[in-house]
């Protein structure tokens, strides 16, 4: 399969970079071809533009800016996000991604005021991501960044048989035992994608 | 009381931008001084670099990078968020400032792994958003948005007796009378706040 992967981390001597190489490796092994999209390096800009707001709904004109970022999410079968979880949620490259990339006719088309998935190629979906926080402290505040993708994000792929959440609460406090226990989880789980 | 009101959102001639005039208004009226921070016409930059996530933790490196945004935190007694809800949380432009300006040492510290909240100053929390999609979508996917601001974010500011939400679920399909019974909602809490 084509693997469609969205890296989200400024500093390749972090955690999150490491997750993101073993995410790489382990799918290319399996056999996948990846396109391996680093936003930070790509230099991707995430501010919705005035422009591009108001043409949100006009298809056509609302694609020519993000064409090519476009054209890969139609290109692969499987997408997997590793990002480190800031402030609970998703750091603002990549919420900025999904605001100007997955627009209407893209990714859903609004039918009688219902959002109707349109991307029929994705049959794979995984996260990886990181929490500074321990995992009591979302459970409270009913973790919203997992809400938002495996609830919300997640009714955009019906053909995914089963999503995968893969995530490591407490990095404030992790040693090296429990990071290195976190990557042989993350690469047993993407090894059967 | 002198109240930050952050706002973003591109589209001068929205009805986000329309709330946020409301906002501000109303708070005048009722006496308050406005810091009317529009993060849109500042070109605020909301990806977090390299250097400033190696320094996230050193709290006079990190700071000088965004020193005039915490200084206007710091001088303020009460917040004010307005902008649109997109693909279930803030606007990318929003997500980064939380990212690059509540840093350790200005909205939090942490002690012995427990985050404590240290701005003293803020009495006063409101979040005034809008949401595409219905009522009952958002809260089958537990309204990742919600959670976040009125449990995470909340838990920054002790200080507030009550912290105010005040979203319009429904936009895709609202009307004008909807619309106008929102900004007056907007209006009647905000001239209390």
């Amino acid at each position: 399969m084509r693997i469609l992967v969205i890296y989200a981390h400024p500093v390749k001597e972090s955690f999150v970079s490491a997750l993101h190489d073993c995410v790489v490796t382990t799918l290319q092994k399996a056999g996948h071809e990846v396109d391996d999209c680093d936003l930070y390096a790509e230099g991707f800009q995430p501010v919705l533009p005035r422009e591009e707001r108001i043409t949100y709904h006009d298809v056509s004109a609302s694609r020519a800016h993000v064409s090519k970022e476009i054209e890969r999410l139609r290109l692969c079968n499987g997408l997997v996000l590793v990002f480190p979880t800031w402030w609970y949620g998703m750091p603002a490259i990549l919420k900025g991604y999904i605001d100007r990339v997955w627009l209407p006719g893209v990714v859903f088309k609004l039918d009688r005021g219902r959002t109707r998935p349109i991307l029929d190629n994705i049959e794979r979906f995984a996260v990886v991501t990181t929490y500074g926080s321990p995992w009591w402290l979302n459970k409270l505040i009913f973790d919203p960044n997992r809400s938002m993708l495996m609830r919300g994000i997640r009714l955009l792929f019906p053909r995914v048989p089963r999503a995968r959440w893969l995530a490591q609460y407490g990095m404030d406090a992790a040693d090296a035992g429990t990071r290195e226990k976190f990557l042989r989880k993350v690469e047993r789980q993407l090894r059967e994608l």
